[in-house]
Order: structure tokens, then C-alpha cells, then sequence
């Protein structure tokens, strides 16, 4: 007898097949019985009929609780009523083992029971669509930076330096000495770059920051591609043409996902490049224009220089149906290695990427300080230990380079592209503040 | 002009076109520079005659130095005897930014000089050809298991547990408490094969070994298949497909690149399905054959219930010109959760695979212990803490099925393919006892 994955269905029209998996519900009546049973690829209704499998065979049916393991046989049926198109008239099954009171049923659970419960849990429709959408997002990223010619170059977790500053660092035992968990892979990725052109850093980064909210992980995945011989615009375009390639791959082969998740797809689907682009100033302009107009909002105060908290962003990206850049954002809120525009010396030359329906945050990038000199002095600036630096210096030193990149949120752009919004449900096992386990 | 890079350059000949990047080296008459450019893509030999540039361009581009920057325009010629098999015929150029004597000339540099410059020595043609198969290699594996339908399920770095004892861990300060850092997803992993049925982890591991040899990285990468209801000979074989379709791809997509390192294709050429298997009882009879053929040979000793050496391995795949299978270890040298041969319990249902050419280790696994009891009973044995293993025991509790995975170490492979015996080339920046910089 074939073994066949439920995805895999469609192919098997007409042919008795087996199917391997778990039971995930059932109903019906003393003579007949629909069994959704998940196999890990989609899930499949499969009918058992008391006079077709007999006395013995229909009481075991009828007797399977949520969870138990079996396999299954049965006729295709392609049935367009039926969840997935398709059907199993099922001839014979076996139980594989048992389980006995699995402690999430169909009732609402409160979040920390699950999350206690996050190795089961993921078994959940709307979570295991949760990583299939990540697993879809992981690959088309990859997918569009290796078929452009940037080079994965994993950066190391262990780092001797900190990128912005030391607080929010995890610090580990490293033999003798300490070591930091790394923020970010940029400063070697430009190493990198200069080495293959084109790279990207895909893995985890780590933050220890004691925030409790929704939009904190203190470990999560990012994307960051380094580029030489790159400026703003051509940053911007890539990160532009980055987000629609994702987009549209997510929406092409994970429907069924973010129907699962009941997500209403318009939105994604009315994305078109290319995004609107706001000036630092400009959108400093409207949030101090936003505070004067709604001056019993709490929260929305602003003035030139501030950097955006979550309210700013989301009032900046509402006007659009697609993300936002906002470029140009006032030095002195930023790392000390992102070059400055030339014309506005108290300007950088970096963005962030907004995303749609108040998303916040998903992109942030910068062209980097490529003269020696100039480095030297902001490192003295941001009074960071030059030391720590050389090798990063050694960079402008022998064939300086223009180059620039940027970082993209995994978890950020699942829970954007999800539109559930909390980031605990973007990763397997999600790690915070006060939760480590299982 | 269009600006192109040197590994497009097969679709321009003819053409007028401009390069941008790093003189690589150069040689040549008062008359006529060969000038060796390279741009991360790859490196071509743009030839610079002073009738043609003129007086002034001509010494610009005598006078150009290692590693410095340079956009380089000319008109592309395919010519068979050129390294890469085109030639860039100059008609302009402009430097971009100098380097005045960079540290990695053409002459022999000790390792550790290398190594603490690591920054600079990836622009060196062998360390760039390293990184573009490493890069190759994690795109063929993430192609395989994306294209079987499995999920990519990323596991977390921090966990409270350790799966196989705390000696070879590192500690993190996770604000109140201790974390450690993974060595292994795979625990996670089972949780994600009973909600996706095929699921990889592929990201960093950690081991705090205080060993120096060229087999030890204290931060290195692996990819962790789990699948449901696979046996043992089901977990060989996608070993074995696995492998071979990551070789194939190598030969084919990084043939230059194996060439720059002077790599033998052909033993990699000669790998085909199947590999031989052989089981512990007969590995051991070989051993300890060999150790009584040759009593000078220090190292060599062995006796049934031992685990392998480094040079047991050599031994053992030494007459195959093939990855040869190992099965079936005793079980009192493997971990708690692998599963026991129900005819052999004193043996485990897991498998080494050995790289030919004495490559070593490159994958290990198993069939995960599915029993509850059973599995109480192998945590007790190993006394291990059992209350760090109730959610791993959970997924024997409910619907447990047949499941086993396992891992391949990333720049182990590497090395392999690579035919460069050193872990410290197969990763941009090696994490070692003794090093933790650049």
C-alpha cells in the first residue's frame, strides 16, 4: 500500500493510499464518522462508514481521541466541499498509540498556558500555519538573494565588540574571558562584502532587553545583505524589490496558510512598487502637525530630532496601502557607522522601511561611513573603544569602498504578512524575558 | 555605461562595459599592464596599453598597488586562454580609493598572521572559493529538504536543558537565571516532525571544548532533519540522497571554485548510491584485526563497546571510495534518546556516516526512543533531571509515533568537499578556544 502525505492528494485521485498522522477531530453519527486527521502537510477528512468497515474497525474509529496516532487507508475522492479538496473513503486504519486527555482542546486557552504548552501547541491549525508561512518566507528570501548573486555569509554569534552599546547585550562564559551574543552581523558582513560584493547574514541575533511587550524576542532571526559599490537609492530598491518578491511568493504558495489564519490578503495583494519615500523632515512635519491636531492623544508628542516610538510609525505608514520609507533621519540618533549625507551633514544617509497596516518597523539600512578618517572620528564621537574597531577600520584602509545594507525582521514581517500580531507566534520556540522554557 | 560583474561578463562580449572593485595584482612591460581586477563575482585580467590610454592612464594604472579600489572600463573579449576565459580590453579607468601596503602579499603567511587578519585574508582566492561552496552547500541542502516538503523550523539558541550533559556548555547570563546554549535542535525538532511530519533545524550549534585541534569550532553550523514515522533504513537512505545530491551540486555549480583550491574531482566524481553499511559487531572486528596486524601502530587499540577515534574512522572508510554507513553502536556510548534495536538491545537503532578520504564523521543519527516508559526509564539511567524532559516526554504521551532524524555538521562537510582540511576556512569568522577576533 502507498504511503502518501496529505499535500500530495491530488495526485492519488481514485487510488487506495495510507495515510500516517494524528487525529485532529471528530463528528458524525452512530453510523458514520468524519475523521480530519493531520499528517504535519494539511489535513484530511476521512469517512468511515460503519458498513463498510465493519462492527470492530467502526467502534475503533468511534473510539480515537484528539491526538491519537494511526494510520489509515482509504479511496481519493476529490470532493470540493470537502477542507483541501480532497477525501479518503476509508477501507481499514490502526491505531499507533494512544492519547489521553491532550490538554488543548477546541475551547480558548489563555496565552501562557500555551506558551507553557508551546511543544503541543504548535500541533494548533493557526500555529502550524504561523511556520509554514515563516518556513515560505525563510526560503523566498534566500531565494532572492541567491538568485542575484549574494553570497550567505554567516557572521559569528560570539563577539569580542557591541555594535550599540553594551546594556542590551546577553554575555556568555567564554572559557577564560566573556563574550557577547551578537545584535547584529553587519560590521562583519562588510568585511564580506568586500570580499564577495554581494553577501547576506541569515541567523540569529540576540537582544536582552527587559521589555515585556508584544514586539520584544530576546532571540530572533535577521536577514542582513551587505553590498559594495551600492548607494541610498540602490538600497532602497533593493529592499523594495526584496519586500514584493516575499510578498508575492507568500501569497502564491501559502493561501491556504493565511486562510487558516483568516487573513483578509487585499492588502498584500494591493501592493505595488514603488513605495512612497518620506524625507526625516517631512515626516517629522506631519507627527508634529498629528500632535497640534489631536492634542488629548497621549502619547503622540513630537518635535525635530525625536526618533519614532510606535504610535509615530503608525501614524506615518496609515495614509499608504503599501510600506513606507522614511530616509534621512537625524545623525545624532543614529549608529556611529552610517554615513552622513553630504548636503545635510546632520543627516545620515539610512531609511526604514515601514511596513502597511501599522506594522511598525520591519527594514532599517544605511550607506556606511566608507573614509577612514571620518570613522576614526565618529567612533571617537559615540566615545566607543577604538581598539575594538581596528579590523573594521582596516576595511577603509585598504580599498575603501561605497557600501551600504540593511536588516529585515523575520519575526516582524511574519506577524506583518500573518497579521497576527504577536511575534511569540512567529518562531518554534519563542524566547523572552521571562520565559524560557520548553 | 552599464556597470556589470565579472562572473556576468560571457554576456557582454563585445561590449563596453565598466567593473567596479579591487586590483587583485598586476604584472607587465613599460608598455602593456596585465591588470588582475577582482569584484567578489570573480576575477578578470583587464589589459592596459599605453597606446591606447595615453600617457597619463597608463602610469594611473602602473602605479595601482594590491587591494586598491578601481572602477575599470573596456570592451569585453572572450579569449580561451585567460583565467575565466574572458579578458577586459581598457579603455578608462579610476581609482577609487588607495591601499598603501596591505599586510596579505603573494608570499606564505603563518596561520595565526592570517587569522588575525581573517577581515582581509577572505578577499584571498582560496579563502573566496571556501566560502562560495560553503555558500553553494547551504543552498543545495535547503534546496533538498525545501523541495521533499520539509519545514524549516528554527530551534531556539537558549535552552534550559542540555541534551547530552553540561561539561562542553556555554552559560549565558539570561537576566535572573542561567541559559545555555544549544549543541543540538534536535529535541525541539521532534516536537516540530509531530506538527509538520518533516521538519529541519539549520543554524548555529555551540560546544565549549577546551580542544585546539583542527576538528574543533566552539561555534559551527548543522542542519537536523526529523521526520515522523521513518525507520532506520529510511533514515540511511535520505542520509545517502542527501548526500549525494549536495555533492552533485557542488561539481557542478562550483567547479572553478574547486579548481582555485586545487581540488582532486575525482574521488567526489566517483561517489555513488549505495554506500556500504556496516554494523558495529563488524566494524569492530575490522578494528581490532587491524590494531593486531600492526602492534607499532600507536592509537590504533581498540575492543568492542569502544567508541571511535579519529583514526578508527580512517581505518574503517579507508578501502570504500564512498561515504561508508556505520549502524548499530552499543548502546552504552549513546545518548538517552535513541532508540534500541528490539533484536539487539544492547545496540541503538543509529548510524555515523564517514566521509570518504578520511574525511570523518560528517552525520550522525537515530530512531528516537518513542515509548513513555521506556524512556522514563533511559532518563533515570543516565540520570539525567527528569523534570527538564516532561514536555520532551509529552510528545510520547500524546500520539506518539516512529520517529528519528539526524545531523550534519556544515563546515565538517565543507572541509570535505573542499579537500582543505581545516574547520577554521569553512565559516567567515572561526570561534576557537583562543580566538574570538577579528
Amino acid at each position: 500500500m502507498k504511503r502518501v502525505y496529505v499535500e500530495d492528494l491530488s495526485r492519488h485521485t481514485g487510488e487506495q493510499v495510507e495515510i500516517a498522522g494524528w487525529l485532529y477531530n471528530q463528528r458524525g453519527t452512530a453510523k458514520l464518522r468524519f475523521l480530519l486527521v493531520r499528517d504535519g502537510s494539511g489535513i484530511v477528512q476521512c469517512i468511515a462508514a460503519k458498513n463498510e468497515l465493519g462492527e470492530g474497525l467502526f467502534a475503533l474509529a468511534r473510539s480515537l481521541t484528539q491526538e491519537t496516532s494511526l494510520a489509515i487507508r482509504g479511496t481519493v475522492r476529490a470532493d470540493e466541499r470537502a477542507p483541501g479538496g480532497y477525501e479518503l473513503l476509508v477501507t481499514d486504519l490502526a491505531k499507533i498509540n494512544d492519547a489521553h486527555d491532550y490538554p488543548i482542546t477546541p475551547k480558548e486557552h489563555g496565552t501562557p498556558f500555551l506558551l507553557d504548552r508551546r511543544h503541543l501547541w504548535l500541533r494548533s491549525k493557526k500555529q502550524h500555519a504561523m511556520l509554514r508561512i515563516r518556513h515560505e518566507l525563510i526560503w523566498a528570501i534566500r531565494d532572492f538573494f541567491n538568485n542575484r548573486g549574494f553570497i550567505c555569509f554567516d557572521t559569528p554569534m560570539f563577539t569580542p565588540n557591541a555594535v550599540e552599546g553594551t546594556t542590551d547585550l546577553f554575555a556568555v562564559n567564554y572559557f577564560d574571558t566573556s563574550a557577547y551574543l551578537t545584535q547584529s552581523g553587519q560590521l562583519y558582513a562588510e568585511a564580506g562584502a568586500m570580499a564577495h560584493g554581494r553577501v547576506y547574514t541569515f541567523g540569529p541575533t540576540f537582544r536582552a532587553e527587559k521589555s515585556k511587550t508584544r514586539r520584544h524576542l530576546t532571540e530572533f532571526w535577521m536577514v542582513e545583505p551587505e553590498v559594495a559599490f551600492i548607494d541610498l537609492d540602490g538600497l532602497i530598491e533593493l529592499a523594495e524589490e526584496m519586500t514584493v518578491y516575499i510578498v508575492e511568493r507568500v501569497l502564491e504558495r501559502r493561501c491556504n496558510e493565511l486562510a487558516d489564519l483568516e487573513r483578509d490578503t487585499a492588502p498584500l495583494e494591493a501592493i505595488r512598487r514603488p513605495f512612497p519615500r518620506l524625507h526625516y523632515d517631512e515626516a517629522a512635519e506631519i507627527l508634529v502637525e498629528y500632535a497640534k491636531q489631536h492634542p488629548d492623544e497621549g502619547g503622540v508628542e513630537f518635535k525635530h530630532g525625536d526618533d519614532f516610538g510606535g504610535r509615530h510609525e503608525t501614524i506615518l505608514s496609515d495614509p499608504y496601502h503599501r510600506p513606507v520609507f522614511i530616509t534621512h533621519f537625524p545623525a545624532q540618533i543614529k549608529p556611529f557607522y552610517m554615513k552622513r549625507d553630504p548636503d545635510r551633514p546632520d543627516c545620515v544617509l539610512g531609511f526604514d522601511m515601514l511596513g502597511s497596516e501599522g506594522a511598525g518597523e520591519l527594514i532599517g539600512g544605511s550607506v556606511r561611513e566608507d573614509d577612514h578618517d571620518t570613522l576614526v572620528q565618529r567612533i571617537r564621537e559615540h566615545d566607543l573603544p577604538m581598539d575594538a574597531f581596528d579590523w573594521y577600520l582596516d576595511l577603509r584602509k585598504y580599498g575603501s569602498v561605497p557600501h551600504g545594507g540593511f536588516g529585515l525582521g523575520l519575526e516582524r514581517t511574519i506577524t506583518w504578512l500573518s497579521g497576527r500580531p504577536h511575534l511569540r507566534e512567529a518562531i518554534p520556540f519563542p524566547r523572552m524575558l521571562y520565559r524560557m522554557r520548553p
